[in-house]
């Protein structure tokens, strides 16, 4: 996998890209990162990137022009499966968004900055707009790059162990369950006798409870959305 | 503002919080942020933080020591308003939040790691669960990140033009309108012509209208939160 990343602040990536498994992925040869500085396809000698909103208003709107060189540059030198912006009025990211963009092979992720794109780049380039929630950041880098990390982390070969990512929250609409490791008994603090027990299926089966447990007191709209009822419970069948 | 975040992998974070917003507010005295590395607070000779789960499966989990010798050594030095825990079965983070959390004073953020944390640390310490979105990263540190960028942008003084944030999206419940910037035309696509009218009012109008338009569309979950309906549209007022 291959995903290019334009911005006005690319330096804010360098830590995440060079550190965990981003860098780890890069290193196996299984996805390469580059970042693009916008400024670099600027025109005119100010190299400006922004400029006032049409309309008046706080707040600058990043440009057209140094926005079209950059994109059009990177597509003479390979098609991208989607173009991305990342913007607060995007589709919501979440877990099966992230499994379909991981059966990509190359990836595009415009960073919104300062009051964001001017809204023609979105008419003429973007192909799915992507807001990772509820919530304004100062721009798209650090959007861009959790939508490269839960991207990224779901190809194989990338965690140290396959299984890993599959027993993780929100794969199949559950919350993870609670998890303990030693000491046994920490300040008057015992780790559940079960997990100590080494009975695989009753360990499964505590895990499985656990999980509904927490995700219906939690968030009762995924336990909605799991298909699960009160029939599935281990503890609901004689 | 100051903000104590813990991690295993601190140099992820460097990128974020040396550019952009947060290091204007550290420069402008409004915000500081430290990362601390949990390595640091490791016993033993091989100064290990994380450890197998009690009861098997893929995965490691963060022992309790290091963490619980961090978080004391930390509390020595400040009292925290809010000791938060980044996890995906956290109250998912937003734009209230966000706004709750700009009026303290003291935060410290643990970063979640591998599979998590033992429960105890939770159970001990912890006084705030947040999660940034229905989906898995391999850490929470650009979960911190995001978080500390979406508090520290609202502090006074932070963003250069005070009243940028209170036109952001999610602030009054409904997405930001189009944005535009010159040129008015480029390759045959045109700027509305409202917007280079100069006419405030009508501006404004096209910009609520805008924002509700693209409310309905895109997030009608929002719409309905937002308390307005077809009679707050001016062009349904005769």
């Amino acid at each position: 996998m291959h995903i290019d990343i334009i911005s006005v602040v690319p330096g804010l990536l360098e830590g995440p890209f060079s550190h965990s498994i981003l860098k780890r992925a890069e290193e196996k040869g299984l996805a390469t990162i580059r970042v693009h500085n916008l400024r670099d396809y600027a025109t005119g000698k100010q190299k400006q990137v922004d400029d006032y909103a049409f309309g008046g208003g706080a707040g600058m709107v990043m440009m057209i022009e140094p926005i079209a060189n950059c994109i059009e540059a990177l597509q003479k030198e390979r098609t991208y499966d989607e173009i991305i912006y990342m913007t607060p009025d995007g589709k919501t990211f979440d877990q099966p968004m992230a499994n379909t963009l991981s059966m990509k092979q190359n990836l595009l992720i415009l960073c919104g900055h300062y009051k964001g794109v001017d809204e023609r780049i979105r008419e003429r380039f973007i192909t799915q707009e992507i807001s990772i929630g509820d919530f304004v950041l100062s721009g798209g880098e650090l959007a861009a790059a959790v939508v490269a990390d839960a991207v990224i982390r779901l190809l194989p070969g990338v965690l140290n162990d396959e299984t890993s990512a599959l027993t993780d929250s929100f794969q199949d609409n559950l919350l993870a369950p609670p998890v303990y490791t030693r000491p046994a008994e920490w300040q008057g603090m015992e780790v559940p006798e079960v997990l100590l027990s080494g009975h695989e299926a009753k360990i499964n089966e505590w895990r499985f409870e656990a999980s509904v447990r927490r995700t219906r007191e939690r968030r009762p709209d995924l336990w909605a959305k799991s298909g699960l009822g009160e029939s599935d419970l281990k503890s609901n069948k004689k």
